[in-house]
């Protein structure tokens, strides 16, 4: 059983783990020596290139990927060749472009925010006088971890976005939440889904900050949500694991942010928490493999990401500390060098009541923050 | 931080998955290519010879072991020439000999079975006159899984073992036993210990077959053994996990059988059933970091070992059926090529009740036999 990633990130690196345990030989296209994934890395090169890309598949069972960035013609020269490409192009394209998101969600009638594709300030204008005054507009490819998102209140707001923007701006209905949630579910080829517990997630600046895992108070917002993912992976033909993050709106509603088609941030709590994590479920499910429980190993866990500070110090030299302090907290860290904003490592804490467990988290977590 | 394993084992293979979560860098020294370690290997050689040993750990923090054959002159000259070795020679010394071994456990006043150093069959014959007409004999090195223990009735039957004992064989009293138990613990250079649930071994022809965590109806026996093993590896300075096997004798008393200084088979229920597994604590205590606790995930874990079959198919051939029928049980494979007999990996379930986590995790180990 051999897969092939597509990126050497820490989605890729955390695939390692349940590769070793279930004897799969990952083999990682990295983008650069010394990646996070650098231990599975058998390529580096630009997988943006087929030739490049066509040569990493050769002798691969399937290929799937780190990210979610790979041309659709890249992936399309991979289908023609024969390679198994998991998730596949066709659902990948809605994951690259947040527009044909918001077209396929709404044909589907998947309960998203009020959108319209706009081609200047005029339109922007008019759909900012449809909605209060208030708008969220988003360029639809490129964008990650907040940027490629802006809120705006006048229709000029985005008039540098429009000038590189061929097929016009993602604007969407400014949603006040009461909290944000992420669904993720796994779904292989033979049409197998299997759900996780619905998260709540905490953002900061838009990168995710913390998870909590279940959502409290959730009440019947985990039978919807599943219902809802569920639904969309199958309608999408998504294979692998895809998380559906989610808005819970001041009224009530529940509607689709964004969608990811990859083992994502808001799952890494699976790692310690959960039967089967979503790094083993991605493999299983790629694989075409039967999937494994998804039920927690803990009433709560709490993951809380490490994002690199100015000191620069790599997350391992400050373990001592941390792990003295709190030696029932799991820590991960990425391999990656530390630069002010990036995610460098995570820390996952398990318990009965969650706020206790969130202290313990925030409390490991602190230990890495400068 | 960079830890060097000699040998390329399941053991060392399966110290990868924790080394890629908190950043270590593992270099493994494998004996041959494609050994189940491979995707860790930097050198393949000879650990018995010191030049290639020494060019291995040029560059690492720490070296550390798959197994317990390095010989003493090798380690020696890795001490000498300033490398950092966990467990160290002297420790290793008494793992490496087991009439050292019940030397230096009668010396600590540990309870073991009587023993003797016989020369000879007259000197074998004496220990069967004093003991009843029955005994253990063990050839002091290199023995595993059963091979070099043979029962004697009588003073003959070692003789084809006396003519290449230098140093005399190892004859113990034959102890009746309810059954086997064994005690993990983990010690670091400055000191800390940390102990792991006592567990119930079973063995079938020497090999370990299955693992019961906790032990059941243990009584007082985890104080009593937690303390026996924390004062072995206290007082022969062993750094890493320790494994100490026992008998629960059936006049009552508690033995130690054998000592192994890395991780242990008896441990893998770790893995997948303790907040800290035997693998990560090694790594944390050969660094000399803080250990991680060592409590359980569950009620009750079950580890059944997988031993290849005359049809020498490889665990994940077998997936499908297993994780169809046992989602929620935890496959490990050690990514070895399937031979009668051999270990080739394992798997763990979890749950409430004895019987039914028993059960289940026979069920799964059930696909993989043949």
């Amino acid at each position: 059983m051999r897969v092939g990633v597509i990126g050497g990130g820490q989605l890729a690196r955390m695939m390692i783990p349940p590769a070793v345990a279930l004897g799969v030989e990952l083999r990682v296209l990295a983008e650069v020596e010394g990646s996070s994934a650098a231990l599975a890395a058998t390529a580096v090169g630009d997988y943006r290139d087929a030739e490049t890309v066509l040569a990493f598949a050769a002798d691969v069972d399937v290929v799937t990927f780190d990210h979610e960035h790979v041309p659709q013609d890249v992936l399309d020269r991979l289908v023609a060749s024969g390679v198994a490409v998991h998730p596949g192009p066709h659902a990948l394209a809605v994951a690259q472009d947040k527009t044909v998101m918001r077209e396929r969600l709404s044909a589907i009638g998947a309960p998203v925010p009020d959108w319209a594709r706009v081609a200047d300030a005029a339109e922007l204008g008019a759909f900012l006088d449809a909605h209060g005054g208030v708008a969220v507009v988003k360029t639809p490819r490129g964008g990650y971890d907040g940027k490629g998102v802006r809120v705006v209140r006048e229709a000029s707001a985005a008039d540098d976005w429009f000038a590189d923007a061929t097929d016009g701006l993602l604007v969407e209905e400014f949603v006040p939440f009461r909290r944000e949630l992420a669904q993720l579910v796994a779904r292989r080829p033979s049409g197998e889904v299997r759900a996780w517990p619905l998260v709540e997630t905490v953002q900061r600046d838009g990168v995710c900050a913390e998870v909590f895992a279940p959502a409290p108070h959730a009440g019947e917002l985990p039978t919807e949500a599943r219902a809802l993912a569920e639904r969309i992976a199958s309608e999408l033909d998504v294979t692998g694991v895809l998380a559906v993050e989610l808005f819970e709106a001041e009224d009530g509603r529940l509607l689709v942010n964004e969608l990811a088609m990859r083992p994502h941030n808001t799952g890494h709590w699976t790692i310690d928490g959960a039967i089967t994590s979503q790094f083993e479920q991605h493999l299983r499910a790629v694989l075409d493999l039967p999937l494994g429980e998804t039920g927690p190993l803990a009433p709560v866990s709490v993951m809380v990401n490490i994002l690199g500070g100015p000191s620069g110090e790599r997350m391992p030299d400050r373990y001592a500390r941390a792990m003295a302090d709190r030696p029932e907290v799991k820590l991960h860290s990425y391999g990656k060098e530390s630069r002010p904003g990036r995610k460098v490592g995570h820390v996952t804490a398990k318990g009965r009541e969650l706020d206790d467990v969130v202290a313990r988290a925030r409390a490991a977590a602190a230990f890495f923050q400068d």
